[in-house]
């Protein structure tokens, strides 16, 4: 669970927003939106779901959702982040070491995956993305540059963010392949098989030349 | 190009119709109705898509359609096919030993996606088999059984069809953000980049214990 005070603030999110508001409705309203807007997009899709949708299930005002979050777009995003746990897990991921950094990535994101509670609105994002423009905007400036450029951020090794995309992209494939397409052998494979085998990859394209 | 007649009989196409029933109708028949299917699942994707405006864009009577090919699910699974033409491809790609194996996959599969002619069909497909069960169906049942069946048949690793399925989720990933995720730098790199950096990885997949 997010906290919604326990995240540092990040970018767009709050720009120009006074952070006092926040103790005047409480940190409660905040989470419960962004839940709310989790649920929406996961059981409307992104085009069906509306700020004033996302408002009424999370039973604040609309003007509270775009005070907090800004546009559609960017409620889209922090819905998204909420699956990922960016500011929980980024430490972890990266660890004090970059030895066994594809494991826990890998690891990190199989876990997600599997957990029921954050693959319904994953399933929801990456189908909206897939078909939406405006989604998969949302998921290109703000998940991927965020998650990813955090990680970038922290490797030695050239070209990070193209190689920091790559291990995205094989990550994103699996999960297409194995919830969304459901392939098999793929599909009912153990996520530790999963893990075991691309965890390799992932730390070549990470940490070595 | 794919000839129609150059293609070996495989599976479920023309299970139990009489394959004389081309010489009647000539090859150009079946190339056409093929080509027709693969516009007509791009310009308006899985679901607005019919046997009967297939035919009418072939320019034949819609019983052809379903003499050649089945069912809506088959006439997709076929399209989609089209593009990366296996019957052709398997070949040069398993070459004469597994040495090279991965460049050569991934050089296949980036080419598919960067000629335009390809790409717009198979992206529609992708968004189809995300939102649709029974496209995801179309892609499971024949393209992924029939296209890495084919390779992982060849392969010489125990788990052979685990392993092919792992370089595919790759290269579907690559496609998800580059192609329709647009992610930078991903999207712009170029081809020759991609397919030096992933290409280890699917050797590894597909070849190494």
């Amino acid at each position: 669970m997010t906290t919604g005070d326990g995240t540092p603030s990040t970018g767009p999110r709050r720009r120009g927003r006074p952070s006092r508001a926040e103790s005047t409705t409480g940190p409660d309203a905040r989470t419960r939106i962004l839940e709310a807007a989790r649920n929406e997009f996961a059981q409307r899709g992104y085009d069906k779901t509306s700020i004033r949708g996302i408002a009424k299930a999370a039973d604040v005002d609309a003007a509270l959702v775009h005070h907090y979050f800004g546009t559609k777009d960017e409620v889209f995003a922090a819905a998204v982040e909420l699956s990922f746990e960016p500011a929980l897990a980024i430490p972890d991921i990266l660890g004090s070491s970059t030895e066994g950094l594809g494991e826990r990535l890998a690891g990190y994101f199989i876990e997600v995956w599997e957990n029921p509670v954050s693959r319904a609105p994953l399933l929801a994002v990456m189908r909206s993305a897939m078909t939406h423009e405006a989604a998969a905007k949302g998921l290109r400036v703000f998940v991927l540059r965020r998650l990813l450029g955090r990680i970038a951020d922290q490797l030695d090794v050239p070209d990070a963010a193209f190689r920091a995309e790559l291990a995205a992209s094989h990550m994103v494939g699996i999960a297409v392949l194995r919830y969304v397409i459901q392939a098999e052998p793929l599909a009912s494979a153990p996520p530790e098989k999963i893990v075991a085998m691309v965890a390799p990859t992932l730390q070549r394209y990470l940490t070595e030349e």
